[in-house]
């Protein structure tokens, strides 16, 4: 089977043959970080633009990275301060710029369903680098090539999602992600940062930080977001740390020795996660980093080196 | 003949022949927008430095992918927040740039007369992407581009440019370019808007938008700055969009069924163009933008590889 | 001998032959600034980052085109309202960027010690663009690469560092690097910008400017940054500028006539440099500037290119 969608938008629109395939395409890419000369000709020709509405240096390099080492031609559109601050609309900036013939289109935005929006207007591919609270689908397939690495396998294996779930991209794209692969998922976090009807999605929704992360292969920490902490939605940064921060005494007292520390960075150090854990021998943070290049190779590769396809 | 200019700096510095040879060269390059592999050796081993001195990502950007299909090396060279904020002149800066041998210089200033200075004093070739209220020679050539592949020709041609023709970058370096080429140009909109003595230039102007775009092959829509909007040169914005915005309901009325509407972007929706308008089957503002990569390889590929040549 | 460092942190940390290693280097390397095909494979397949944390297009231009040149993928990760402004450590970010398997880090930090710290923590190069007030090795290599080539030799010259000397690391790295290659050095400047201790670095102290450009075969103005000029440590620009500017007067008056005049850039012109001195004869002020390039090629070169070699 071949790749087929013209986009990636969200995780939710993918079967897992799919998110499979982007896998096994990453996996078979990554190796390139390894090597001498980290290049190979598969975009040569090809170009792709960052069209970043919200400031993301890492997110962007990453793609950016994957791009160049592919051989395709990467252009960075900053859209602070340009044509939107002469008012100009994000789809007649989006369709001036697909308008140059770009071959991908990677679109970070604050607004949910900003992506879908621009894979239905334009003719080129557009990959979510996400959008609102809605989705960060190379965020999850990089989180799920994270663990099957290290794991060895993604069946049958549980995990935990904890802290602000409710306002999380990267928790929906995860949630969706592992769902679709047979992996069982329990969120935790403060009642007021979990979403109602989560459980309709088919995960499990835990109260308490130990009640979480008992017994599960992976533990996957949230960000908490400077505006959600003076947003009134928790009581206090010390309270959340206290209750929700993620310590090597709770780890060892209530985790699996096996246990794998995730997260999507940047870490806020001594809030969800103290530094011994961020640092500590559980955590595949710096792991998942590297995996984020191979996978947004997979997705530039599958996308930007498709004729045709599907346009929707 | 071949071409022999170190810069390019305005229209009006341009014989007949060498506008047709750009837009030639333009037209046999565009076709590489349409390729599997947009790339082609021509400017290998080239250093082109875009000098961007007004935030402006979409020329920026469509420069960069014009110099990375031709294989040039492209770097970006923003001014705001740097040496400027360092105190350095302009022209201090420059001549740095300049000392770190680049083939081309593409600059934007808000200065008029800036990318004549620059072409005056550095050896390098001198592209000019606007300075100030003086000329914007490739939005120029794109737009006669455009026209001449509308329309199969542009012999004869009459054409309206409408709105702020007195602040203009735009009109100035078309009124110069179809003068030139002998296509003839009224201009139109509010008496504070006309520049005193614009008769001189050859062309007619009108104070009605109904007898501006009447009978005429293109109408050119220019875009309202957002300084003038305030400035006390126009009554308010409503008036302006009532006497001077281009509708459905005005087009229909007064212009020929075959006209053609372009605007250089970014649009003020509901102001200049309503939105029927700007995205209607008159309007040719997209293959602009495409166009204006073509006409950004032709001069980067003229000027990056031309040896020798006249040095002013 | 080959190079066998990690990283280029400090001049303080190299010794003489290595210097002269990088020179030689960057004085093979410099004729491809004047080739009609400015590209070299040597760096292909290599990824440069440039992490600046302070603003400096120049510097970071530099460097962007020396990787070029050599075919590396340049990848400008500007740290001001990304990661940084999300709270994450300096030290952190950099991990997060090592973990996208950069061959080489370049890194301009406003904090002394801020290049050491990264190249301790990191795999891969490091090169110090400038770190606080502490050494900007690439500066003081590009003005020694200046000097022996305009003199033909660097034996027993003696050079006059004039103007704040105490908070430059341009003057910190150039002490280092004359004196280790045999170079006799004055520093001069208003006792309040002289740093205690000096002469045990092995340089002498004049205190009129006079003193310190007679007879020496190089004077090297500093920059007097703004920050200087409003906090209480000299009197007034005014008095600054008549006492220590160099004019086109003084240097007749009292300096050989055969003297190199060199500045680090941005020049305040009527401050420390008359304009008629920058843009004068004895000026080399650009032409360290094309050297800045080759200096940067021959860096990245060596610690690019380089397999193992030692970890600290």
């Amino acid at each position: 089977m071949g790749w087929s969608r013209k986009d990636l938008v969200a995780i939710r629109d993918l079967d897992a043959a799919e998110i499979v395939m982007i896998l096994d395409t990453a996996a078979s890419l990554q190796e390139i970080a390894g090597r001498d000369i980290k290049k190979v000709p598969a975009l040569r020709g090809k170009t792709v633009v960052n069209l970043f509405y919200e400031a993301s240096t890492r997110t962007r390099t990453s793609f950016e990275i994957a791009g160049k080492w592919l051989s395709a031609d990467v252009v960075n559109f900053s859209a602070g301060g340009s044509s939107t601050a002469k008012g100009e609309s994000f789809i007649d900036t989006a369709r001036n710029i697909a308008a140059m013939s770009p071959d991908v289109v990677v679109v970070r935005h604050s607004s949910s369903g900003a992506a879908a929006l621009l894979a239905r207007t334009l003719d080129c591919a557009v990959v979510n680098a996400g959008d609102g609270a809605h989705e960060h689908p190379t965020q999850a397939l990089l989180d799920l090539l994270t663990v099957r690495e290290r794991k060895g396998h993604l069946d049958g294996l549980s995990v935990a999602i904890v802290g602000d779930v409710a306002h999380s991209r990267v928790a929906r794209s995860n949630i969706h992600g592992m769902r679709k692969l047979g992996l069982s998922v329990t969120v935790a976090g403060p009642p007021t940062l979990i979403p109602p009807f989560v459980q309709e999605l088919g995960v499990k929704v835990a109260y308490r930080l130990e009640d979480a992360i008992r017994d599960v292969d992976v533990i996957m920490m949230l960000r908490l977001q400077h505006e959600r902490m003076t947003g009134g939605l928790i009581p206090s940064l010390r309270e959340y740390s206290r209750t929700w921060g993620l310590t090597l005494d709770r780890l060892r007292a209530h985790a699996r020795p096996d246990v794998l520390i995730m997260h999507p960075g940047p870490v806020n150090r001594g809030i969800e996660l103290s530094p011994e854990v961020a640092d500590g021998p559980y955590s595949v943070i710096l792991d998942q980093v590297a995996k984020g290049v191979a996978v947004r190779m997979a997705v530039l590769y599958l996308l930007g080196g498709s004729k045709g396809g599907d346009q929707a």
